[in-house]
């Protein structure tokens, strides 16, 4: 746990076997010499860790083990994010932002946040901007033109092998011009096939290529998610984020921590309303809608024992 | 090896076996979806990895192994500094800016500095900012104060423990005031005792928490060092980097890669001048000297062998 404060306070999960090596990563830190930083707080007490907290970053979480049933592992994870939920009830600050980045993290997040009821549920959401990353560059390297160039892809669902990247309305500017992604790509085999699977499965490939998870990738995100929390995106562009589905919002159950494509303004966001829909969207929105269900059902079944 | 292109070419080394591992790098900065990264083109080829540079980073290097002796590390790193120096005659414009941070680094960039006659020693330096950092903020969380508003600390010598930081002319903004460090510290033991080795030790003591290298701290360094060189230093303020002594600057010995205060400007650095050296800075400048001539007349004996 290690609370690192700047005009903020905000906080990171370490548990009690890691302290020591966590007393290097405070040296790492104050190393940096980062000019914004005041103070890194290194703690595995969650009345230390949590306290007054701005912004809360829960990126540790319980990862499936050979052999571990998905059962298993939520009952693992139910336990730890109910802790972390109940800690941001009793010492953070009601206007907290909370980001879970720990796997299976919609469902973590969900866990946080029910376990946290006086913190608005809109104050709650998960990483998926990793996910968004990916597909926002992909579309870039296929078209040939900087990742800066492609806008508005959405990540749906759950951050999971079930998400759906959405590029039906993603811009890209080449040559000055925008045009629809599908246009640009102009191959749409790709679109609905390789491009889809690349991203949805990304995670598992730079693990099979470095031993080791997305780490520089996912630093990368969890910066432009908070980022865009604090600071808004820009005029016209969205991003996406798993946040807390109600109104039936594009047709997704409500009660679910599901990727939406957002935008924000003075750290609230809006899902953005109106993209049209066809059956293929649909049918990969509400599979991955599906798991998510099953897996709230599963996770609020330990939340209640 | 790892040519990333964005407006300049730029590259840091890889050895063959770690090629896949490379691939998983790869995606990594892909996922990143960086505005400014145009390409990235993974090789273990030389004359791939060094075309047309602008900029080259060279981290890789032959760490010393229990019961190795300093002679053999050297020799080790001599046949790999040589080769990429000749590969940097060969391949990379002439105005190449090379930054080695593989130790032992400032015999290590010597090697490659003259194994690339044709291209300036001006162009060489080597890693001494995350000392440098250290040094700043070591200072700053003493006084109280964010690490930026400490500047001016120098490091002389050699990026190992003989290293000497020092805060003789280091200035600290307080309340709006500037003073000197020595006068805002208020503890001349500390700054000549345990704050010269705590940034002596600094890396073992990393290595002793983490069970792993600095890397953050590293990287940032290397972030610090190259933007000062492609943007030069702040009005007032200047850096330490590892450069190629001649003239005898503040007496020392011509023809190594020891560690001055630098200012930057129009991509060239300029040894700050005039500064005054007490009998105390003298001793620690020339310690660290006599190691770097040490350092070379080995390295030397391996090169032309």
């Amino acid at each position: 746990m290690c609370s690192a404060r700047t005009s903020q306070s905000s906080w990171c999960s370490w548990i009690t076997p890691m302290l020591p090596v966590l007393d290097g990563v405070v040296m790492e830190l104050q190393d940096c010499a980062l000019p914004l930083l005041r103070e890194v707080i290194p703690t595995d007490k969650v009345e230390v860790g949590f306290k007054d907290l701005d912004a809360a970053i829960l990126v540790g979480s319980m990862p499936r083990k050979e052999g571990m049933e998905r059962k298993d592992l939520l009952k693992a994870n139910v336990a730890i994010f109910k802790t972390q939920g109940e800690a941001l009830e009793k010492y953070a600050k009601k206007t907290v932002k909370v980001l879970v980045v720990g796997n299976p993290a919609n469902t973590n997040c969900l866990i946080a946040s029910k376990s946290a009821p006086s913190i608005p549920k809109e104050n709650f959401s998960c990483l998926t901007r990793l996910d968004h990353n990916r597909a926002r560059s992909q579309v870039a390297m296929r078209v040939g033109v900087p990742s800066d160039s492609v806008k508005n892809v959405t990540i749906w669902g759950n951050h999971s092998s079930t998400q759906y990247p959405d590029v039906h309305h993603a811009i890209v500017t080449r040559n000055g011009k925008e045009i629809a992604a599908f246009d640009a790509v102009n191959d749409e085999s790709w679109l609905k096939g390789d491009f889809i699977s690349t991203v949805q499965q990304r995670g598992a490939a730079v693990i099979k290529a470095r031993k080791l998870s997305s780490a520089m990738s996912a630093a990368k995100a969890i910066c432009d998610h908070m980022r865009d929390i604090w600071f808004g995106t820009p005029d016209g562009e969205w991003v996406s984020m798993g946040i807390y589905s109600s109104g039936n919002s594009y047709g997704v159950p409500d009660d679910l921590m599901y990727s939406f494509p957002v935008k924000i303004k003075n750290k609230s966001w809006k899902v953005v309303d109106g993209l049209s829909i066809n059956d293929f969207s649909r049918g990969k929105m509400d599979a991955t809608a599906a798991e998510l269900v099953e897996e709230r059902d599963t996770a609020l079944t330990f939340l209640s024992a």
